[in-house]
């Protein structure tokens, strides 16, 4: 908490009445970038270098409720969480910036994702968060001024307010008021998303560390922003005209040259696991051999397959495992 | 063979006479980039867009004899070529660019490393084939000229001319004659390299197109360049001054990222396999435990380890199999 979020709180909730109620509740989706945010203009507010845009999981996501309390408490799947745990840590430290709702929160959190495993529970989890407190405290708010807020806890948390496709605009302001995410108004019910769960381990370096590394100590990162808004602009394009190669084949790029703006700072970073590789040399194959299948990684070794419902029953044959995920049913 | 390149060879042999002998022999040692040669500005001369810096392999190379024949034949390791084979192709079409020698030859080399894998047998291949050309035809020449020659039928050939550290200066010249690599004055008797070989399957895409994929569709690859010649300046300074993890952290990095520029090519080039992965996470694990280890990848799947005579045996604690050159022995 710094005076310059406090400011941007106050900033957005500037037009918004409060009223409170006894509890606040709200489900948020899991989002999967379709071309990536990696790297930071502000990191208090959060601001990126770059426009992304991702598609949200459906029900995959979190479900959170709030409360006020007489002594703050954050659980998680059920069950307690300590204190010093950074979970709690970062939960509460973000509701230190809306001391006009309250001073302790009780907050329960149910995901239905593996946690920090590259399939970004901190996003659907600030998301759902000020949608939760935006319920309790009565403010109203629609998507976009949530979207600014659901930032501060986590940049990627501000593509999880809204289900399909969600364009995140970089911006420009200094003071972050113009960067916020808005729902693409196309549905594309034959869009289907594989998980390919490789490990829910939790990563050696969380995704704020490797953003500043990689900015940091990356030569090749110079050229990332130039492609990250051009893909940006591509895939948008792509969802419009409903071209899934072009979508698809942009999107693998976009991923695999954000890992590779990771695999080129020091010390080197490399989420990638044997079997990433593995699957990645995998998916290039059934591609070669005539199957339109796309791949995209986030910050983690897990791979997200990309697929029209055609190709449904050719890649669970070679997938037996896959979970596959309708994020327009 | 172009006009260009029969011109180069010209130019190049202006000022020497030739002796014509029975048959020529020449060993030309393998070479390990320490910085890498990634990108071409003339296809047909070989020049590259950066300088390049390697150590060459000691006693792992090729072995080389040719002699002047009625029909020309090329033997691989005791074995007759089909003359079909792209190995026995590129020999014999480099050879066209000598008439002034003869019109048939036979060829005959014995490599002692894998072929294709990584290990550059092309290059120790075509400096080997011109230094024993060299003997053939009587010409006298040095090592700088001869660098020149061998870069026309391998870019990296041109590394492979001495033993210890050498330069590939990148030049500027449009005609290729300041293009030429030579020899760095300083012994590093300590200095070791480690071969894990993991795979010795020829590579599904060679260097050649490689190279050219990633300069044509990769994004990243316009911070290359400057971060090559950067990463070749601060090597020649690590290696004047004897600072080894100077030497191996840029080394690493540098190789990282010249695999990192592939990896946002399209179609993504990965050479990188599931144990290369392995390898990469296994140092960095061990460096991060206080071992002075780096690695270094060329466009294949192996990795080459890089330490000090004072690491050998916690080095090979943990990589029992590893065979360790000693490139100053």
């Amino acid at each position: 908490m710094s005076d310059i979020q406090t400011q941007f709180v106050k900033n957005v909730l500037s037009g918004a009445e409060q009223n409170l109620k006894d509890a606040g509740s709200a489900f948020a989706p899991s989002n999967i970038a379709l071309s990536k945010y990696w790297g930071k203009r502000d990191a208090e507010l959060n601001l990126p270098i770059n426009s992304s845009l991702s598609v949200s999981l459906g029900n995959l996501g979190t479900q959170t409720e709030i409360r006020l309390a007489e002594k703050s408490s954050v659980y998680l799947n059920g069950e307690l969480v300590d204190p010093a745990d950074s979970f709690a840590v970062r939960t509460l430290e973000f509701l230190k910036l809306f001391p006009m709702v309250g001073t302790h929160f009780e907050v329960r959190t149910e995901n239905n994702i593996p946690t920090a495993a590259g399939l970004a529970s901190s996003a659907s989890g600030f998301a759902a968060l000020v949608m939760a407190l935006n319920d309790l405290a009565g403010w109203a708010l629609g998507p976009r001024m949530l979207s600014m807020l659901a930032r501060l806890g986590s940049g990627s948390a501000s593509r999880s307010l809204s289900h399909g496709f969600v364009q995140w605009h970089a911006g420009t302001a200094d003071d972050g008021t113009d960067s916020f995410s808005e729902r693409i108004d196309t549905e594309w019910s034959e869009f289907r998303i594989g998980i390919l769960e490789l490990s829910t381990a939790r990563k050696a370096v969380g995704s704020r560390d490797g953003m500043n590394r990689t900015v940091e100590t990356s030569a090749l990162y110079k050229s990332w922003p130039a492609q990250a808004d051009a893909d940006f602009q591509v895939i948008r394009r792509a969802i419009e005209v409903k071209d899934f190669p072009m979508l698809g084949k942009t999107a693998e790029r976009n991923a695999l040259s954000m890992h590779a703006t990771m695999m080129s700072a020091w010390p080197p970073l490399i989420y990638l696991q044997p079997e990433s590789i593995e699957m990645i040399h995998k998916v290039q194959r059934l591609r070669d051999a005539g199957l339109e299948l796309y791949l995209t990684i986030d910050a983690g070794p897990n791979i997200k397959l990309l697929f029209l419902e055609s190709s449904v029953k050719e890649v669970l044959s070679e997938f037996p495992h896959l979970q596959i995920i309708k994020p327009f049913a």
